[in-house]
């Protein structure tokens, strides 16, 4: 039991957005002290090795939005965890490290160059390795760099979270959770190999990537810590896959109708890959004329005349209308059952989550 | 303290060879185990994902050395654990895990093909691509799924060591082994990239990946999971990193002299991707004539002109007897600290290590 009734009084006097907030810092500073600290570690020892901590650090300073440990740190408090406890700030960071560890790798298997705005690490490494003169193959070492950078961040993850899940219970959680992130990832980039217009698998991933990966399961972990009823894990997974897949739609609609600016990501970068998203698998499951301009050939088709189809035969729309069915089943799966103050949080943060332009 | 009176009793009774084969065995049965469960419950819940299990599954049952379970499992019963706990069955197992994951990543990074006498991993999946008539480059999804199965890997490895390592020590080791690994293999990459040559990285590198990731490390694991003193600790950090430089060294010959049929790898290997190994390292720093052959651009030397030299130059020689001079020093560490019949057990450990063709 991590409770104590002084800390309950202090949450109390708190509003729960406050007491998110105030622990979600304390995440910001364990992230930071905890990779200054490898840094100066690295330093000492062989300065080089201190390029791939960056490597991890860069990513995690580079604005992301930080949805786990949110839920995360939200399902602990909803749970009565003691706000002044560090496992559940140690299990957040891990959380961030784990999905810092999934972009550094996601980007090389989509060969993506850009990411929030930036160039990403294998391309970057790529080209610090054509400006220095080095032997070999720019590619093959820029992207060695990144899958390296994601495993030292992987390792973290998994450090931060040995010292916070002290009980079977949280560590099995934890152990799903990272054994469905690399299984996800890898029928992801098989499916978008594969390309077979499959919207029971692109569902499936969806509701893995998204709904478990980035919502239940962080909610999960926190209840654990918080000591949570098992009750809370029913709900949590009621929430988290409604909301995970209004998610992965909103993810959806905005590759295809966003702006790059805004997402910080290459526009359309799905279409241009080929990828079997939700969105896609919607698209040709319901309107005859997607499947006939896409026939058995997503890859031969015209990506701005898929673009201007997929608005023409009203699937935006309808695709809103999900994501909005999707939000109230989230909704009413928290009303029915937390105290109404974090029901209230929890709905916000569902909104906030599906309701973005990046 | 996991050590009991019956138990050791009964393992007084058995050779240290015998108590060590045992405890081997059950590693095998926990490592073919957890993997077939693994299977099982992928292959109910989404078949496709069988793949990724069995890329881990298949490097696992390739025919490896199990050089980090043995002595991680030698160390843990010098140390008087109790030869009945699962505990260190399961940290072995997670060994043998981390090293698979480091197999399959290296393969990747080197641009391996052929890993004890099979294509590797990236190549088949490469292979099947194509085969397949997928989508996408057929480099990149063989890689992919060569990384996401080393992940796959690490992540059953951390699963493993969760339940494990229960003391703040153990984890400690745990974390530092894994973190020193990545590092490890990021030097490695970068040096190969940077090609200068540098003795003292190159026999940084090797006291880290082979001295400390192959044996201390593994050693120190058995020991904290034993409830060893400290004093063993160092003792056991003695004897690997004194092992681990001849163990590489021993690499580096059998890569330079050994014979392709038998290693498992192609020959000369080192020579062709411009390895900055200890072996070259050595014979740049003592043989001038190397350093004429070679001067700036190792990777415009011919290989075959470079063996030839290696050889008339005696440098094979000499090699040999700086690693009989290494493997004095560890057998000196462990004489003057443990058991007799435990001392003579690792004595022939490292004999075997580094007397080996393969």
């Amino acid at each position: 039991m991590t409770q104590n009734p002084d800390a309950h009084r202090a949450e109390a006097a708190m509003s729960p957005r406050k007491a998110r907030s105030a622990l979600l810092a304390r995440v910001e500073e364990r992230l930071a002290g905890f990779l200054a600290e490898e840094r100066r570690t690295w330093a000492a020892s062989n300065p080089d090795a201190v390029e791939l901590v960056d490597c991890v650090a860069d990513m995690v300073s580079s604005g992301g939005k930080r949805l786990r440990p949110s839920f995360c740190v939200a399902a602990y408090l909803a749970a009565g965890g003691d706000p002044g406890s560090s496992a559940v700030v140690d299990a957040a960071a891990a959380l961030e490290l784990l999905h810092t560890s999934a972009l550094l790798h996601d980007d090389v298997f989509d060969a993506s160059e850009l990411r929030r705005n930036e160039p990403t690490a294998h391309i970057r490494h790529a080209v610090l390795h054509t400006e220095r003169g080095w032997h070999g193959e720019p590619r093959r070492y820029g992207e060695s760099v990144a899958v390296l950078a994601g495993n030292l961040a992987l390792v973290y993850a998994d450090r931060l979270m040995a010292g916070a899940a002290r009980t079977e219970w949280s560590r099995r959680i934890w152990g799903e959770l990272s054994t469905e992130l690399m299984v996800g990832q890898f029928l992801d980039v098989r499916a978008a190999a594969r390309f077979r217009p499959d919207p029971a698998l692109a569902r499936w991933i969806a509701l893995f990537k998204s709904g478990r990966y980035t919502v239940s399961r962080p909610l999960a972990v926190g209840a654990a810590l918080a000591d949570g009823t098992p009750g809370l894990q029913e709900v949590f997974e009621e929430y988290g896959l409604a909301l995970g897949e209004a998610f992965q739609l909103r993810d959806d609609l905005l590759d295809a109708f966003g702006s790059a600016e805004v997402t910080g990501k290459p526009a359309r970068l799905d279409f241009k890959q080929h990828k079997m998203t939700l969105l896609m698998s919607f698209a040709l499951a319901d309107e005859p004329e997607v499947r006939d301009l896409v026939g058995d050939d997503l890859p031969g088709t015209d990506p701005d005349e898929l673009h201007a189809l997929l608005i023409r035969t009203g699937i935006r729309d309808r695709v809103e209308a999900v994501i909005a069915e999707r939000l109230k089943v989230a909704n009413e799966a928290v009303a029915a059952s937390l105290s109404p103050r974090w029901a209230a949080e929890l709905q916000a943060m569902a909104k906030a989550a599906v309701h973005r332009d990046k």
